[in-house]
């Protein structure tokens, strides 16, 4: 990376390893931090318990510190609050957009959030409620109502110089959304437009049909198409197509993370964090991951009830349980991959709801196919090994469990969509136990037949 | 979302479901067509094999079919290639940006490639050549050459100037580096403070301390640091400090969505498929998971070969087999946990090498508190059903093979990115199938003293 490694080093081991600051180390300290690029201060700050780094904040210049806490997520800058003196605080939690301050108030306790936005001024409080006011999951929660426009019957001179008066206030003033005058939105244009045209061209033909959507949308779906159209800043216009604000592109990301975040925990069978893994008290990674384990442990006990009503079998043939971790091992690792790939594709808008036929109808063929070739492969290895009948009933037991884990693990995901639940929960360690049990009662149906137990 | 639904499911089943098209149609889903959102118009071309894609480029005006082919992934594009016309493919090659040509070119047969870049003009056919000089995975090959700069001293006037010249061919004049005369780096402003000063300051007074990555720089990295800060577009620099190109926030965008698709294939088992889930046919996604699955199910065979050496053990003891899938699902679960989260840490940058120690210890805590809840829960339920020395083993198990497989699942994907290897491969399967063998060899020396076997 770029930075000047060496420094970043010695910034870090004095804030991280002295338990006070002496005169002389805040002087250096603070020499560090102004030579220090922002990012290696944002990862700084990351690391450091909150009243360390309200120190830190409090060592830079004001707009690097208010630039530094603008970039910290709002579980962190929640964190800060009790930290920083309400002077600082103030003055970060007004220089921060409307749709950051949303985020950050969505984390604090109601008291310090009320107190908060009565300390702003009538227009920013104005914003910050208009934000408020929409559902969370909502892309008018995440969009700012700071966005610019220009007029349609405007030339671009003219344009340009509304634009000027607009920057100090707008969030961006790059996409610029053109309306007619009841703020009704009917196209897009840019700065970049606007200022290589000549004055007197009319804004009219220097825009393009709008993308947009109305507030009410769902805010990952609105973020990834706007994100796969590389679009800067999409307008957002209420139920009466009149333009209310505009979701940028680092908003959009921003969206599209946490979604992502969130997906990657919960297959994982844990709550995602929302806060760095360092930072995170090791009570928390445990709440974070107990109720999943517990829930999957308990559904494990239907596998300790197959197997006890196979005891017989087992007793009979007690070399049946040596392939049992092979078994549903096998059968986990082919469900969590089409789960896991359907999943992903559900995320990316490439596979809706109604493709469920579609893709049950490609997993089950592509389970088979895999059950077949390890099936063959497998049967036949452990058939030369423990006898040509082991052999068979592993070798179809591989082929059946193959083809119904692919099936159920790309269902899963979509079943999950379609009654509201994340797709991402049915993912990995759900299927893993589904699998389990019904792979169980197949080995022992096929088992009994074969060997007639 | 904001789309007229019912004119894109018309158009939709047009080119989805007839087999050929008759004028009178060609010219309802050309005016089709034109009222629809790109996004609707990209959406569909995902959807549809390569020649129908080509067919609906085709019925778009020009402008509308060069940003529906920008949208689509590199992938997508060269299935294209194939069904376009030499004269378009000509056309959206040369529209492209130079990094988004290159990714192109990655997927293409050598000798379509050098005839594509052959029929660049001269100072793409550069532009493209700078780009192709960098190494896969550093920013240096995801890099626009074509950025914009202005001198540090010249006037804000003066620079809007040149920036008015530059707007034809660079990608972006949002983001705007300053240069001394030799080109080397030494600030960025940007057009909207250019735009809103008076034209007789100096840029030097408008430009702040640059963020910016060296072309070698790793591209995730740089990328997931540029999207934390916000940055519209960061400076690319080469050794000498001087500027050769600038990252735009969406190929940021683009580097870190391919980087956790990646990512979440792997830890689902399977290789990244790289295009649509829909369009890909079976057998590809067959190829994506068998290597994979065949792997874990070879390595399951460990599984066999410890319960084969605890044979009489099982042959003594029936009972013990009844819950060999509890525990290795358990244990299984709470190393995923463990694995998922450090991964997704590691890919935002929270956990690096060196906090190995950091994670292993708090690991080891969050396994014990883990095992100990699951022990006492279940090694009584299961005590009381099975009696007190089958529940006395089990509780013993669950404790200890919590505390393994939480250590060993956030330690393993810190050791897989230190000897070059993908984190997320080392993720959810193969941990499975480690913590499987460990387990049961725990599981039953516990049986073994406990029970007297």
């Amino acid at each position: 990376m770029s930075s000047d490694t060496g420094s970043f080093t010695r910034l870090e081991s004095i804030v991280l390893n002295d338990d006070s600051l002496d005169p002389a180390q805040s002087e250096l300290l603070s020499e560090l931090l102004g030579r220090s690029p922002l990012k290696d201060v944002v990862a700084l700050l990351e690391r450091l318990n909150p009243f360390r780094a309200a120190l830190v904040l409090r060592l830079l210049p004001r707009r690097r510190s208010i630039a530094a806490f603008d970039a910290l997520d709002s579980v962190h800058q929640a964190d800060l609050v009790a930290a920083l003196g309400d002077e600082s605080l103030a003055d970060f939690f007004g220089a921060l957009n409307p749709d950051d301050r949303v985020a950050l108030l969505d984390e604090l306790p109601a008291e310090i959030a009320t107190r908060l936005l009565t300390g702003l001024d009538e227009s920013e409080h104005g914003f910050t409620s208009a934000v408020l006011g929409f559902p969370k999951r909502s892309v008018g929660r995440r969009m700012s109502p700071k966005t610019p426009f220009v007029l349609a019957g405007a030339s671009a001179g003219e344009a340009l110089a509304d634009l000027r008066e607009q920057a100090e206030s707008a969030e961006t003033i790059y996409t610029v959304p053109v309306v007619e005058d009841d703020r009704r939105l009917v196209g897009v244009t840019s700065l970049r437009a606007l200022f290589t045209a000549s004055p007197d061209v009319p804004v009219s033909e220097l825009m393009d049909q709008p993308e947009y959507a109305v507030a009410s949308d769902n805010d990952e779906e609105t973020a990834r198409w706007a994100l796969s159209l590389d679009l800067l800043a999409l307008p957002i216009v209420d139920e009466s197509h009149r333009l209310i604000g505009i979701l940028t592109m680092d908003d959009s990301f921003d969206i599209v993370e946490d979604a992502d975040n969130e997906d990657s925990a919960r297959s994982g069978g844990s709550e995602p964090l929302q806060q760095p893994y360092l930072t995170t008290p090791v009570m928390k990674l445990v709440r974070s991951r107990l109720v999943w384990l517990a829930v999957l442990a308990v559904s494990a006990l239907l596998t300790v009830q197959v197997l006890d009503a196979f005891e017989d079998a087992l007793a009979a043939a007690v070399v049946l349980s040596l392939f049992i971790p092979l078994l549903t091992g096998t059968g986990g690792n082919t469900g969590n991959q089409a789960a896991t790939t359907v999943t992903r594709a559900l995320a990316l808008g490439d596979v809706r709801g109604r493709d469920r036929g579609k893709v049950l109808w490609r997993e089950a063929r592509v389970g088979l196919v895999l059950g077949a070739a390890l099936g063959l492969v497998f049967g036949s290895l452990l058939g030369v090994l423990y006898g040509a009948p082991i052999g068979l009933v592993l070798g179809l037991t591989l082929l059946i469990v193959c083809t119904l884990a692919a099936s159920v693990g790309g269902l899963m995901p979509i079943v999950a969509k379609a009654v509201g639940a994340d797709p991402a929960v049915f993912s990995n360690p759900f299927i893993t136990t589904f699998v389990d049990a019904t792979g169980l009662i197949i080995y022992f149906l096929i088992a009994r037949a074969v060997l007639g137990l």
